[in-house]
C-alpha cells in the first residue's frame, strides 16, 4: 500500500440544495472512519503527531449539489461479469428515482463502447419498471466490454447528453478510465461527477474490505470442487483439478479451501511453488490416499509459466493458462513414472461469475448502489464507494487503484488453509 | 430395434424356497407387460396370429432360488459416473439385508478391475451402516473404471469367493461384459446369477423407457445453459456454446431445449447438419438478436468430424471433440467476416454427472435396486432391470444391448424443440 | 375406476382447414394408445371379443377446425397453486402464436371469477412478450380462485367475447366446471371448444399417469423433511412431524418416503391406522432410536377425525387438520407417560406449491400446453390432455373426473415404503 | 452498551509451554483492535486522556498454558439450532488434534444436561474421523437442550473427568451459564478454562459484529418470502405473511428486506407500531396493488401483545405469537370491512435454522473454532471469541452478555429498508 495515502475526496461543488430525503441520518463532515484497526498503528501516529488516517463516511448529505429535477445520470458496466451487477444497476436507478426524484437515467450499452460514437450503440433509458426484477438474473442488462475507449470522445458524449453523474461499475482498468474521464471533465471545467463502483470478483482492491460478488463466487465454486472430489474418489489414483478466478490475489481459492473440506492443495499467486515440489507432494498424497483434489487460482505459478508478452483488451497481462499447464505436467509426470492416474480438469469460471448475487450480496449491492447515488448527489467525484470496518466509505479513485490486496502467506488465514488442506507449507 | 426380439429371461434354477417377504404382492408368471403401446401394433400382431411381444414383470416372487442364509452377493460399478450410482448400491444392500436376510455383500472396487487379481484391489464388505447415507454423495463409493477385463479371470474370482449373485451396474459395454460373464458361468455349470442395472445418463437404451440419472442430468445442465445465456447477453454478438453428454443419442440436449427457454440451437447426433448451414443460421440469428445460445451433444456432427480411429478403454469410438471444433469454426468464420463476436465455451460434463440423484431419481433408484435383488433372488440371470409403461421389467441383456434408443427427427418431441429454439429444421 | 369407461372424444366439428404446421408428424385416427399395459388384461378382452380400450393420441392434426386468423382464445387457472402453472400458460400462448398464427389470447383473472361480470375483473391480453419468462416464477400470473361460478354467466362471457377455445387449467372441481361449460355451450349450439389441463399436485387423477408439478413437489418436500430430521436428532426424544399435501391420495408422502431415507413413519389416506396403534409404534421407535420423523398426508386418518361437515369454496370436504391433531395427541400421550419429548411441527404446503416447475416438469408442461393447443385447434372439446405410457393422450372430462388414483396398500410401491421407513404394516 | 466497558480477559495461567504450531504468526500482547471505528470517538478519548478502548486479538500464542499431551477437552452445544453448529464442533476437534496434538475431546450430549448426572447421558469421544463430514449436516451432532443446570454439579463433572478446556457454544443464556461455571471453577481453584462461542442466529450480541449462521439464515428466509409473494400475487387481495426469527433485534427481517425486493412491510422489535396504523397502511397498499407481502420478526410489537408472564427453559420471556396475532387481526379487520382477502401465513423458523452453514458461514465457523482453541490453549478463560472490524477477538463473557445489538431506527440501514419496502416510517 501507499506510504502516504491521500484520503481526500474531490468535489464538483459544495452542497447547496436541501436534500429531498426526509427523516434519515445525514452524514456529517466529522463522520470519518479510521483506516487503522490496530491500536498500535494509531499509537504510532500519535507518537509522531501524524494525523490518524481516515475515510470519509458514505451516506446522504443534508445539502446536495445537483438539482434532481434537472439532473440526467448515466450508468456503465465494464469488464468481465460478476454476480450482483444488475443489483447495483437497479439500486442506483431506484434510489435516484424514488429517493431523489431524478427522472432520467441512461444505461450505456456494452461498457465504455457505449460512451463513444463509433459502435453506434444507443443509450437505454432505465426506468424503475425496467429494472424492477433484473437482480434475479446474472450478468448485466447493459452488456459489457473490455478495455478503455478514447477519453475525449467519451467526455464529448457526456457533455452532449448533459450527464450530471456518471456511475462507472468496473474493475481496476475501468476505474482508472473513470479517473481519466474525471480528469478530462475537470480540464474542460464541466460539472459532471464521476462515481466508481468497484467490481472485483477476486476481492483484491486495497482500501476496500469487501467487494460485491465475491461471497457468491466462493459459494458457487463449491459445485466444481464437489464434482472434482467425487470424480477423484471415483477412480483409482483419481485427481480432480479445478481452476478458479484470482489473477493477482487468491482470495477465492483461499476461502474455498476454508469452506470446503475436500481440498488437498490450494495454489495461489501469493505463495510461490516449483512444479517439482508440487508434483512430489501430489505423488505422496496419492500414495497415502489414492485420490487428490487441487484448486489453482488462475494467477498462481506465473513465475513458472513466464509472461506471454500479450495483454488483453483491458490491459491485463495475458498469462499462459496455469490450469492446462498443471494438467499437462501432472499427466506427463505420472506417465513417465508409469503410474496410472485419472485426471479430471474443471474450469468453472463462466458458470461462477454469471450467477445472480446471493441474498447477502444482494443486500450489500443495494446499499452500495444507494451510497453511490448519495455521493454523486452530494457533488463528490473521482471516487469509488468502499467498505471499511462494516461501514460504507468514500475512497479516491487514485487510492483505490494504487495497490492490490493480497493473501498474507504468513498470516492466520493462510495458516488455516494449510491446516485444512494438509498441504506442505513449502513446495519447492 | 430387433425385428424379432427375444423377451425370454434365463434362469439359474426354478424358485424352490418360500420367500421370506411377508404381506407383499408376489409377481406371477402371467404378469407380463405389453411391449407395444399403440393399438395398431397389437392389431398387426393379432392379424397375423403372432404372439403379442411382452416383458416379464419385475418384483418379488413367492418362491426364490437362493437360500438367503448361505448367499454371498457382489456389486460392481463400471464406466463413467452417473447420478444415482450410490443410491442403487444402497438399495441393493439394504434390500438384501433387511428384506431377505442376506448377510454378506461385497463391493468390488474400481469396476471390473476389482474382479481380477492383477490390480490387487480388495473387496469391501458392504453393511447397512456403511451404505446408510451414501446416496447423499455423487459418484460411486466403489470407484469405477472403464473397459472389460479377462472374462475367465473374473469368473474365477466369483467362483473362489462363492458369489451367488453379481450385480453389475454399468452401460452398454459393461452389460455386454456381464453377458459374457453369464455365458462363462453357464459354460462352467456354476449357479451364479448375473443381474445388470443399466446405467446410461444419455437414456439411450432401447427396450427401457427411463434410466436413472437422466432427469437429474437434465436439471443440472440448466446451470451451464443459464451461464451461457447470461454471458451471451452480456457481450456484443455474444455466443454461449455448451457441450452436453449424448454420444449416440441427444436426449439430454433435447430435453434441455424443452426445459430451458434460452436455447437458440440444439445440435444432436440424430439430426445431421453441415457446418456451413449451421454458421449461416447462427449469423442470421446474431443479426436479428445480437446474441445466441447453442447446445451441442457430444456425438453431434460426427459425419463432419470423421472418426479418429481411436477407441477408449470401454471400446467406445473416440470422436474428435465437437465442442472445440464448433468453437474454432465459429471464431474462424466471424473473423474472416470481420464481425467481432465474444464466444464463451462451457463443458459442464463432469459437474453434471457427479451430482447426487435428485428426489425423483432417488426414489427410482431405490425401486430399481430392490427389483434387481428380487430378480436375482428368484434365480433370474443374464438380464437387466428395465422400466416400461410405468412398471419395472426384466429384459435379457442381449436384447437391452441390441439397439440404441434415438430421438426421432420427425417426431413430436423434436418438433417441439424446433419451435422452442426457433432453429431451422434443416441446416445444410 | 369405471367398469365400462368411455374413451370417446367429443368434437365441435371435423377438421376442415389444412394445418399451418410444416414438417411435423400429424397424428392419425388410428394412433390410439392401449389403456391396459398387462398382457393378461388384453387377453381378457380378446377372449370375450370386447374391443381393447384405448385413448386417442394427442398431437397436431393435418386438418384443423378453427381458422387461426379469426380465432380468439382464453385461458383460466383455478384452485390452489401448483408448480408449472405459468409454464403451461406460456406454452399455450407461444404455441397458438408461433405455430398456428393465432393473434388474440386472453387470460381471465382469478379463476372462474374472471369469466363472470360481477367481480369486474378485466381480461388480460397474453402476448409472447408478456409470457416470455413467466415460467421462471411460481404461481400463476393470472391469479386464481376456488370454486365454480354461474355456468350460464360464464358462457355468456365466452359468447360475447367470441372465444373459440377456452383452456381451463385446474383440478377435479375445475374440470367438472369445464364439463358443465361445455354442456351449456353445446346446448346453445355454440362452436366453442373447452380443453382442460388437469392440475393436481397430488397426482391423483385416474386415467392419467403423470400430472405436472407433482415431481417438483416431491423434490421440494425434501427441505421440510430434512429440517424435521435435523430438529428431531438435535433433541432428546426429538420428534419431527411434517404435514404434506394429499387429500385423497398419498402419492407425495409415498414418494417422499422413497426419496428421503430419514422418514420413520409415512401416514396416507389409503392406509388406515388407529391413533393408539400409531402412538405405540412411535413410542417403540423412540425407545430404539431416541428420535423419529413422521410424514402425514393431509387426508390421512380422516376416519379418526370425522367430517367437520364443512366444504371449501371448491366444494372439497373440509377436514379437521390431521397435522395439528397428531401433534396434540403425541404431546398428550407422552405428557401422560411423563416422558419428555421435543416435537417440531412443520407445515410446508405453501412453500412447496409456490415454487416454479423444475427442469423435468418444465419440459413436461411445454409439451402438455402444446398438445392442449393441438387438441383445441383440431376441434376437440370437453376433454383434458392426459399422459399414458409415455405419450400424451385425449381423455374425456367425464372419464378423467370419474375416479381417483390411489396408492395400492398391497402393491410393491407401498411395500417399498414399509421397508424404507421400517414402520409396521399395521398400526391398529 | 456499557458506559465503561471492561475489555480485560481472564487467564487460568500464563503461557509457559512453547506452542507446537510452526511457521505461523503468533499474536502478541500489543495486537489490540480498536473498539471505536469513528475518528471522532477516538478523538474524544484523546481529549480527556482516556485510554482508547480495544479488544485483545485472537490467534495462536507463542507460549501456551496447557500441555497438549495431557489435556482433555469438552464441547457442549446449547439452545436452539443454528446453521454452522457442526462446523464449529468440527473445527475445534480438528484444530485440537491436528494443530496441538490433543488426543481426547469429549462431546457432552444435549446441552448442559450432558454435564450433569441426572439424565444419564454419556459423553461421546469426538475423533477427527467422527467429525470429518458433520459440517454437511444441519443441527448439532451433540444434540442440544434449553436452560441451565446446577452449576456446582456441572463443575463436579468437569473436575471428575479432568477437563482442561470446556467449549460452550450457545446464546446469551448459555454464555451466562458458562460465566457462572467459570466463576465456580475459580472459587474451587481449578485450572479449567471456559471458552464461549457465541451462537445467535439473530446476530444481536453487542461487541461482536458477525455471528455464525446469520448470513445463512437470511439466505434461507428467501424461500419463504418468495412463496409468500407468489401466493399473494396468486389471489385477489392476496396477503403473504412470514414470521422470521428476531426476539430482541430484527436483523434477519431487516436484511431480508434488503435482499428480497418483494417485501412491502417489515416489522421489527426496534420500531414500534400500532395495530391500527399497520392495518391502515396495509389496506392502502392493497388498494394500490391488490397484494401485499409482510415480514414480521418474532419479537416485533411486543408492547401490543403484552407479556404472557411465562419464560421458556432458557429463561427467555415467552411472548404471545405475533404471527398468529397479526393473522387474526388482519382477517378480522377485512371481514369487518367486508373486503375479501386471501391470507397465507408462513412460519419457516425450523426450516431456516436447521440447514447447514453456507460456504461463507462455513469458512467463518472454521476460523471461529480454531480461534476458540487458540484462546483456550493459551490459558484464556471466561471469554468468548468475537469478530470486530474483520478480525477475531477475545471478549469477556460479562461484556458480551451485557447488552443487545439493535437495528437503529434512525440509521441508514433501516432507512434503506423503508425505501425498499415503501412502507410508512411511522405506522401509528
Amino acid at each position: 500500500m501507499s506510504d502516504d495515502p491521500n484520503f481526500d475526496i474531490s468535489i464538483i461543488g459544495e452542497g447547496r440544495i436541501p436534500s429531498p430525503l426526509k427523516g434519515v441520518y445525514f452524514a456529517k463532515d466529522k463522520d470519518r472512519l479510521i483506516f487503522h484497526s490496530c491500536l498500535s498503528e494509531v499509537n504510532d501516529c500519535l507518537e509522531i503527531s501524524k494525523p490518524i488516517p481516515s475515510f470519509e463516511k458514505a451516506g446522504p448529505r443534508e445539502k446536495i449539489y445537483f438539482d434532481p429535477s434537472k439532473l440526467k445520470c448515466g450508468i456503465v458496466t465494464c469488464g468481465g461479469l460478476c454476480p450482483g451487477l444488475n443489483s447495483v444497476i437497479r439500486a442506483i436507478v431506484l434510489c435516484l428515482h424514488h429517493n431523489y426524484g431524478v427522472r432520467t437515467v441512461y444505461g450505456f450499452p456494452y461498457g465504455y463502447e457505449g460512451l463513444t460514437y463509433r459502435y453506434g450503440h444507443q443509450p437505454v433509458e432505465l426506468t424503475p419498471a425496467l429494472v424492477d426484477r433484473i437482480h434475479e438474473q446474472g450478468g448485466t442488462i447493459l452488456g459489457s466490454s473490455r478495455g478503455n475507449q478514447d477519453i475525449s470522445e467519451m467526455v464529448d458524449t457526456l457533455e452532449q447528453m448533459n450527464i450530471g453523474i456518471l456511475f462507472a461499475i468496473g474493475g481496476d482498468g475501468t476505474l482508472r478510465g473513470a479517473g481519466a474521464i474525471a480528469g478530462e471533465i475537470e480540464k474542460r471545467g464541466l460539472k459532471t461527477s464521476v462515481i466508481g463502483i468497484p467490481k472485483t470478483i477476486d476481492n483484491d482492491i486495497s482500501y476496500i474490505q469487501r467487494s460485491f460478488g465475491f461471497a457468491t463466487a466462493v459459494s458457487e465454486a463449491g459445485r466444481a470442487i464437489n464434482s472434482a472430489h467425487t470424480e477423484a474418489q471415483g477412480a483409482r489414483n483419481g485427481i480432480g483439478l479445478v481452476k478458479l478466478m484470482g489473477r493477482e490475489s487468491g482470495f477465492i481459492a483461499t476461502f474455498a479451501a476454508l469452506a470446503y473440506s475436500d481440498l488437498n492443495f490450494c495454489l495461489i499467486p501469493e505463495v510461490p511453488f516449483t512444479i517439482e515440489g508440487f508434483l512430489k507432494a501430489l505423488d505422496q498424497r496419492l500414495e497415502r490416499s489414492r485420490h487428490a483434489v487441487i484448486v489453482v487460482a488462475e494467477g498462481a505459478g506465473q513465475d513458472i509459466l513466464g509472461d506471454t508478452g500479450q495483454r488483453d483488451a483491458s490491459g491485463n497481462i495475458r498469462y499462459q493458462d496455469i490450469g492446462i499447464f498443471l494438467k499437462d505436467k501432472i499427466q506427463a509426470y505420472f506417465k513417465q513414472k508409469a503410474k496410472e492416474i485419472t485426471l479430471k480438469y474443471i474450469d468453472p469460471s463462466y458458470t461462477i461469475r454469471s450467477v445472480p448475487a446471493d441474498a447477502n450480496d444482494s443486500a450489500f449491492c443495494l446499499l452500495l448502489g444507494q451510497n453511490a447515488v448519495h455521493a454523486g448527489m452530494a457533488g463528490r467525484t473521482n471516487m469509488v464507494v468502499g467498505f471499511w470496518v462494516n461501514e460504507f466509505t468514500h475512497v479516491p479513485i487514485q487510492l483505490a487503484t494504487s495497490a492490490r490486496k493480497k493473501v498474507d502467506p504468513d498470516g492466520s488465514v493462510w495458516n488455516s488453509v494449510l491446516t485444512a488442506t494438509g498441504q506442505p507449507k513449502e513446495m519447492r
